[in-house]
């Protein structure tokens, strides 16, 4: 379409990169912020670039967060000897907002995928290893995916070796299905309701 | 959700004004964001601010342009004296997508609706009187709402004082369209436009 403006195609190009957002969905974003007023645009312009030049990586536990160590790693209220073991970043928050986790958090960044090249040491697994303490309780939150299931069993035979207890996530979570797309009654059953293994 | 860092919580609450967002859907788009290229949320934060910097409104047709007046206006080779009335800037590029048609195009930005008091002079009407010629032929290309239809009654009825000829879209089965998912309205509408073959 020769006769959309130049930066209007831009736009629209650009929002069609983002997950879920097809050429049609992006037009309709463009016009709207086109539509609406200059702050709109120019808001959303900011926060993407503030979040790209704020957020890191907490070098205690993988999670993402402003200062390091994150708010939940440097909260001394919080159950030192109790680490949940997620796949990634988002799986925090799904947790904290059921407000019924209190201790802390450990993010793998990932799954084990021997199909995708992606092993032990591709994932957070070493820096869990250091963070043990001796009584300590682990609990394995990976989904309950393939990959996820797999993680968690070669992880449990690595912890089992410790002086560690470990635990996964009780079987309230269908099988396949995705952490995120959870309601936090379910999630609060699997966490209570987490089975030794 | 005291835990999501405040760059990325304020991103999803910009995201989530967008048309079709939700919540939801705004943490999704912010966590790709977050685990892209710096470059991607770059890209998208400038588009954001030229579109806005950049684009006006055609003086003439006022449809959407980098440069006034719009190419479409400005191009010799289109057909002066035939002129498409739409509703708003985008339906110029639906029926440029066809390369069907050859004039030039005149957009209201909005519909006659007395409710929310919109009457004729909140739309561009006064400016279309101003593009008349003898001879001319306006096609009313208005939507087949209510307000459509009763904006394209209202300027059927003053442009044919003036010394032009006034259509409106043909209307019948889309198509491509299987009769039995026809509404009546439809069905009655195209036996009454039957046209002889």
């Amino acid at each position: 379409m020769h006769s959309i403006p130049k930066s209007l195609d831009v736009l629209i190009k650009e929002f069609s990169r983002l997950p879920g957002i097809g050429y049609k969905t992006a037009q309709r974003l463009a016009f709207f912020i086109l539509n609406s007023k200059y702050d709109l645009a120019l808001n959303l312009s900011n926060s993407l670039k503030t979040l790209k030049e704020r957020i890191k990586h907490c070098t205690k536990c993988h999670g993402i967060t402003e200062i390091d160590p994150c708010i939940i790693c440097s909260d001394i209220k919080r159950n030192d000897s109790l680490i949940c073991v997620v796949e990634n970043e988002y799986d925090i928050f799904i947790f904290e907002k059921t407000n019924a986790f209190n201790g802390k958090y450990h993010v793998l960044g990932g799954v084990l995928s021997p199909l995708d090249g992606i092993g032990p040491e591709e994932i957070n697994v070493k820096s869990l290893l250091d963070r043990l303490k001796a009584g300590m309780e682990i609990i394995l939150a990976t989904n309950s995916s393939v990959e996820g299931e797999t993680t968690a069993l070669y992880l449990s035979k690595i912890l089992n070796e410790k002086d560690v207890s470990v635990s996964r996530l009780a079987r309230g979570i269908p099988i396949g299905g995705d952490l995120e797309y959870l309601d936090d009654a379910t999630l609060i059953r699997a966490m209570e309701g987490r089975t030794s293994i």
